[in-house]
Order: structure tokens, then C-alpha cells, then sequence
């Protein structure tokens, strides 16, 4: 079998991949399979339960025989682990042949089984472009959270330093404040919290209303940016596209009147020619 | 009655329930006689009902006489049923014209006079915009579900493998924990569930941090997903009615500089000319 | 005193309240007068109390003298309140003239007195503004509105008829179903209502999981459609703005394209005639 | 040591100091040693924690040369401190030099300490922007507390009027129903106060829900507004930049033509006059 050959098929199985039907398909196969390991703890039996199996070995297998022509496909075995999704899907398909009812590590093993439902990324490009626009927002989102930790360790510090004698459970240490503060962050049961501390220090509302304040404005300045940043990108491709149309007619325009003005020059000269030809004939 | 008198009727009730003063009085007549639903069973009487209830039994003979002249008003009876809004005016209609008092089956008929309310959405074109987005958005969002379940579906069964023995009630099996993790992402009571588990294991926080992080940046990329979305299609149709104004401009600019260009050739073949024949003449 | 200077004086007056230090302490004046009233409830004697007093007696005063200016200003007094704002302004006035103190409804006369901070929004433009954008979206928020009624009215008659046996405090007719599904929409304990319920249906689950999607999303649609409103409006007017320059800038293109051909035009009937001419001389 | 040398040297700190090599190192130094002041609270003792503290005090020492450096490199003492940037160094850094386990007064000194971790926005420029953004956004946010303090004092002085007979605890006076408020729009246990009062006055939730509708509506607004304004300036900022191009293009358009046409006007002229000198050569 050689290489041009193996090329073909897997053309073919990207499109069958890409197949609507298909698609949704092996979607509904791995969502029921996935749901059927949640379903298996309970103590009635379902019938679905075996042709699932068969249709998520199937799924399986699928996938196997797909990433062995795409190994297979490539010049060399490296190159194939060069790319990020080749080795997310290969990993997966991996895992997902270790047997699970036969493994003694019983939590491992469903762990990994657990872990199969992640072929739905690689199963559906939309999903993809969702898990790309995750890891792109990453860096960005690195900034923001070192900021936000910048506040929370300086309302954590202050707040265990202050409140520490009040409720231990809540201010022990800056680590513990910090996840306190990550609570009111979250609006969850903050009142009891602060009303505790404002028996002691009745201005202590100040703390967590500032605090509130703050942390609910970056989560906006976060917000805020990523939109801004993903409409800029899609703004910037967009003009680039269209800008090419109007700017190409601009430049046709221009080329056109300097095509017109080197003729009417020449026009020009012809009518000055002539009239001396005429004076010379008259 | 022909079919053309038919569908000019038609048009006066179109007309008729387009006009802004009837569609007011219509809202408030539906929406009053939905509150009566719930007043009836307080247990004061009020001297209002009868009277919305008149009014109620209007509307909708209004609506079934309209629907029934826009059957009549189709060639065929399956045309009027190819329209999606036709067939859920239709079941309305028709759902709101079942007894409701004397039904034996009282809780389903009142489920079919609350259903009554959605004649509001098929009378006041603002809420058939609506509904439509609802229903445009649906796709979309069907993808975004899918990559909320992969989330909550291994955060699930993590926390259904780890947590299970410390509080069943939240933990017992992937179904329940899922229905926990949807708990969490709402900041329900989410620390004692936290709390709880922090007593067994210390570092479970990085469990219920990292989810509600994940959790909270998924409905954010939806969120923006959707706003991108529709502002990408709204400026993308209006620049194609504004660039058709622009474009058409630069079309006609193009055109005129060929035409000036054919029209200098010709003018310079006869300065050319002209020239060759002084020349001969002279 | 004639009209003019009436009219100068009101001006004279408009440029001392859009002065920025002017407002700056009329703001901290109303602000600290404001706060006083909460004070004073307190044990503690303030002795800011009587200054604050005086200056607040001098800002009603000066609110006092500049609505009599612009009443007198305005030709007939029916002219005056044809603007909202100074209908809003002269009841503001008015109000904050009723003396507090010695009143002997306390309580309408305190009330009256909170709402002598609404002079705040008359006085700087900023939230005038606000104000504005607040009325304006008003019917845009009814549609919203009246479709968010459908949904709760739907969801809350389901659960008054389902639900009603299993707690009456929460489910006891329609009105109460909608007040306990509007808790359920602020995500406001909503668990401990769901549990309860679950005990005897335990499929309820889906009833609560999909009333918050559903409300999440409508919220969601809400926020994006003023969102998407207000950059429009303001790209349509920055559009107006600036398509002018540039549509000015092509109609002058073509103006010129067109005199240009009607110019050629002549040239080459002058170059077809003298052709003639010179045949004829020939 | 002139001026230029130490010019010099300060371009070499700020190169080295803007390498993202050096950043990250000296992130992760900041932020662990943050971490350790938190850690130092558990009994557990750290192995890291000497080797974390020469490293903490490689970067202040790095932090108090690169700022004398600063300093001697302007002309005047005065001039460094007219940069708000360089003042909030310079006090960071003053700060980090006093010595904390030595201190009496331990609180101040460990606050101080806690501060330390504030040389990360003058460490990383898209912290800096973050704080820019924060700064910026100030006097937008102050008209919108306003705004809201208008609203929280309005229904706070109607709440404490009210309901004070009911719980003194939440209605005592306004100051107090003003911080129930704020409890309320965060929808912290919300409810639990509302049946309290629903108890007396059963159409007190009109207060509640009323409330919440506007203080949601003003966070929208706000953070609508934020949205806006920044993608104006953006967008302002883009169009500046890319419309001088297509202006620059019309521009050099409408030139042409004007050139063409003065040509013509000429060739005209010369077209006119020959036929003219023709007929006298006739």
C-alpha cells in the first residue's frame, strides 16, 4: 500500500468525518455511552445498554482505524506528533482502548473511561474552534488573573490580619482568606460573613463593599477585553477582505486616469504638432 | 365567496392586527384574563372577571375567525400548514377553544387555558422577533451545550469517584453530581458542599475553583459568541445595502473612465488622421 | 425687568450650573445633606449638622431663583411646563420648599425629603443623560417584559398545579409560583425548593434546569439587544457623519467624470467638423 | 557619572527590565514569596522559604538600584516625581526597604510587606495598561455611583420609613437599609428578608422586585456604557488611521481630474484656434 493510496483514504475518512449525518450520528453514540456510565451506578438494567456498547466499540474502532491511516499517511512517524491535535486524538484513542471492566485500578480505570467523552472535541470542528479559542484567550486571561491575585492577596492579608480572632474558619491565614474572599466574591452567604466581623468592627463594611467593587470590576475589564479583542481580530480579517474590493477599484481608478492623462498628453502634443503642419502647408 | 374577497379580508384583519391601538387593548385584555387564572384561586371574588372574561371569549373568536379566513383564503389546506407560524397559531387556536370548566381532566385543561398566553406571541410581531432569535440561536447554542457537558460531565464523574462516600446525597453517581456541578456554577450554597469535602481532602478547592473558572468562561465565550454573532450579520447586511450605494458609485466611475478612454481613441485616431490627410492635402 | 434681561439672567444662571467646580459642590452639598438625614437617626449629635443645613437651604434657594428666572423667561407660563425636565424640576423645587420639621405627617414630609436628592439629576448632565437613556429604553424593556410574563406565567401555572401539595408557601397559586420562580431566577436558594420537590417527583429537576436557561437566555437576549441598540444608533450617526465626506467626495467624482464627457463630447465634434472644413478647403 | 552614562544605564534596566524572560523570572519571585508570607502562618516549616527570601531581596535590591538610577538620571529631583508612575514606584519600593521582623508595630509592618506584591504592576506593562484602564475609568464610574446612590437612597429611606417596626436590623436607619440594599442587588439571602416583610405588608415585594429590576438595569447600563466607549475610541483611533488612506486616495482622484480638465480645457482652446487659422489659411 503505498503512500498516495493511504493519502486517498484518509481524504476519505475526513470526509465522512465531516459528514453532517454522520457526525451527529457519533455524537449521539459517545453522549448515550458517556450517560449510560452514569446510568450503570444506579441498580436498574437497561436494555439500551448493550447495543451501546457495540455502537461505542464501533465509535472506537472507528477512531482507531482513522489515526492508523493518518500515522500511516505521514512521511515520517514524528511529523505526525507535530501537530497539537495529533497527539490530543491520539492520546484519546489510546486511553480509550485500555479495558476497563478487567483493569484492577478500578478508579483509574473509569477515570479514563470518563475521559473518552473528550472524542467529541476532535469528533466536531465547532468544538475545536471552541477549544482553540479557550487556549488563544489563555495568555490573556494569565495578566488578568495575576492581577485579580494582586487583590485578592492584599484584601486576603489585611482581612486575616484584621479578622483572624473574629471566625478562624474564615481568616486563619492568608491562603484561607484569599478562599473566603473567592467566596464573596461569588456573592455566596458574604452577609453572615461580614456581619460577624462588623460586630467587632462596625466598619468593616467598607472591606467587603470595596472588595465587591473591585473584583466585579475586573471580571468586567476581563469581560470587556476578550470581546474587544476577538471583535478587533474579526473587524481587522473583515476589512482586509473587503478593503481589497474598494481598494482594488480605487487603484483601477487611478491607473485608469494616469492610462487617460499620458494619452490626453499625447492628444495635446498632436494638436500642437498639426497647427505648425497647417502654418507649414498654409 | 371567491377566493380573492377571501384574501382581502384577510388583509383587514392583518391590518386590523397590525394597528398599534387594537394590538394594545388585545395584550391587555390576554394578559389580565392570564392573571384571573391565578386570582380565581384566592379566594375573594371580583367584580372584574365577567367582564374579562367576555372580553376573553372575543379575542378569541377573534383569532378563530381570522385563522379561519386565512384557511380559506389558501388554494389548498396544506399550504396553510407549510408555515411553521400558521401551524402554531393553529394549535393555539384551536387548544383555546376546548371547555375549559366543565373538562372532567381538570389539571389538563388548565394546562391548555395557560397555554393560552402564547396568543400573545402570535399577535405582537415584536415577540415573533423574539421567539425567531430563540430559535436561530438554537444550533449554536446546541454546540456550546455540548461543550458545558463534556465540562460538567468529567467534573462529575471526578467528583461522583472521589466524593461519593463523604455525602451521597450530592455525590451518589454521575446524574446526581452533574445536577451539584449545575448547583455550583449558580453559587448555590456551594461552599458547605465545598466545606464538607475540604474536611477529607484539604485540596478539594482546587476542584470547585477550577470548575467554577471553567464554568463561568464557557457562558462567557457563549455570551460573546452569540453578541459577535448577530453583530457580524447585522453589519454584514447593512454594509451590503450601504456598500451597494458606495459600489455603485465606484461601478459608475469605472464605466465612465472606459467610456472616456474609447471615446480619447477615437478622438486620437482623428488627430491622426486628420493629420495624414493635411499631409495629403498639402 | 423685560424679557431680555430675564433671559440673560436665566443664561447667566445655566452657565454657573454647567460649571464644572460650581456643580462639584452643589453635588457634595446635596450628597452630605442627604446622608445627614440617615444620620440623624443615629444617638450622636453631628456637628457638621448646622452648616450642612444653612448650605442646603442656600442650594434649594438657589434651585428656587433659578426656576423663577426661567419661568419668568419663557413667554406665557404654559410654555414652560411643555418640557419634561422642567416639569421634573419645578415638583423637585416645590417639594424640597415643604417645610420638614414641623409637618405633622411625618412620614409623607420625610419621604418628601428623600426626594430632594432626585435635584442630583437635574443638576449635572451626566445623569440627565442617564435618566434619558433609562426612558428610552423603556418600551424596547416592555416587549421583554411581556415575554418574560410568558415564560413565568407558563412555568409558574405548571408549578402551582404540580407543585401546590408539596408547599403552599411556595406554590400556592400563580402569583405566589411567579414570586418563588423570580427567587429561582436570582438563583436565590432555589436548591432547597428543587429538593423539596424531587422527594416526590423526582424528574423535577428538569423543570427548574430549564426555567433557568430559559430566563438566563432571555436576560442574555435582553442585555445583547440594548447592546446592540445603542451601537447602531451611535454607528448610524457616526456613519451619516463621516459617509457624508465621502459620498460628497464621489458625487464630486462623477460631477466631474460627466463634465469631462460632455467636454469631450464638444472636442470631438469640433475634430469631426473642422476634418470637414479642411476638406472643403482642401 | 554624567547625566548621559546614567541615561544609558537606565535604557539597560529598562530593556532588561522589559525581556520577558527576566519578567516571568521575577513574577514568579514576587508571587512566591507573596504565597510564603501566607505559608509562613502553617506550622509546616519550608525549605524553599531561604531560598525564596535571598531571591525577594535580589529583587528589591534590583527594584531600589534600578530607581536611583531613575533619579540621578534626571536633571532635577523635582521633575522625577511629576510621573504618577514614578511616585507609585517610589514609594513601593521604599516601602519593600522597610525592614518587617524586626518591627514593633507588627500589623503596619506586615501590611507593609503585603504591598510588596504591588511592584508586580510596575513590573508588567499589561498590568500597568489594567491600572491605566482602572484610572481612566474613574470619573465614567463616578457619575454612575451617583446615579445608584440616588436609587439606593430613595428606596433605603422608603425601606427604613417602613419597615424599621418589623427588623431593626435591616431597617434601623438608611445607612443600614442602604447596606441591605446592596445585599439585596448582590441577591444574597434576598428573600428571607422579603417574607419577613411580606408578613405585614403582603405587596412589599413590589419593593423588592421593583429594586432589583433597577439596580440590574444600572449595572447594564454602566457596564454597556464601558463597552461603548471604549470600542469608540478604538474605533475612532482605527478609522483615523485607515480612512487618511482611502481619503488620501479620493483626494488624489479628485486632483486628477482637475488636472484633466484643465488639459482639456487647454486642448479645447487649441482646437478652436487652429480651425480658426485654418479658415485664414482657407
Amino acid at each position: 500500500m503505498n503512500k498516495q493510496s493511504l493519502y486517498r483514504l484518509q481524504q476519505g475518512f475526513l470526509r465522512l468525518r465531516s459528514n453532517k449525518i454522520f457526525e451527529t450520528i457519533v455524537i449521539i453514540i459517545i453522549v448515550f455511552s458517556a450517560l449510560m456510565v452514569g446510568a450503570k451506578t444506579y441498580e436498574e438494567t437497561n436494555r439500551f445498554t448493550p447495543i451501546l456498547n457495540v455502537l461505542d466499540w464501533a465509535v472506537t474502532l472507528f477512531f482507531l482505524v482513522e489515526i492508523i491511516i493518518r500515522l500511516l499517511a505521514e512521511r515520517r512517524w514524528r511529523d505526525f506528533f507535530k501537530s497539537g491535535w495529533n497527539v490530543f486524538d491520539f492520546i484519546i484513542v489510546v486511553a480509550s482502548l485500555i479495558p476497563v471492566e478487567n483493569s484492577e485500578t478500578v478508579l483509574i480505570a473509569r477515570l479514563l473511561r470518563v475521559f473518552r467523552v473528550m472524542r467529541l472535541v476532535s469528533m466536531v470542528p465547532e468544538l475545536r474552534m471552541l477549544m482553540n479559542a479557550l487556549l488563544k484567550a489563555l495568555p490573556k486571561m494569565g495578566y488578568v488573573a495575576l492581577f485579580m491575585f494582586i487583590i485578592f492577596y492584599i484584601y486576603g492579608a489585611i482581612g486575616s490580619f484584621i479578622f483572624r480572632d473574629i471566625n478562624p474558619f474564615y481568616w486563619d491565614n492568608i491562603s484561607i482568606a484569599v478562599l473566603t474572599l473567592f467566596r464573596i466574591s461569588t456573592f455566596e452567604s458574604w452577609t453572615a460573613i461580614m456581619y460577624e466581623t462588623m460586630e467587632v468592627y462596625p466598619w468593616s463594611w467598607v472591606y467587603y463593599v470595596s472588595f465587591i467593587f473591585f473584583s466585579a470590576f475586573i471580571f468586567l475589564n476581563m469581560m470587556i477585553g476578550i470581546v474587544l479583542e476577538t471583535m478587533q481580530k474579526e473587524s481587522a480579517a473583515h476589512e482586509v477582505e473587503q478593503g481589497e474590493g474598494e481598494a482594488a477599484d480605487l487603484k483601477a481608478l487611478r491607473q485608469g486616469m494616469q492610462d487617460m492623462q499620458a494619452q490626453m498628453k499625447r492628444m495635446e502634443q498632436l494638436l500642437n504638432q498639426p497647427r505648425s503642419t497647417d502654418k507649414d502647408s498654409g
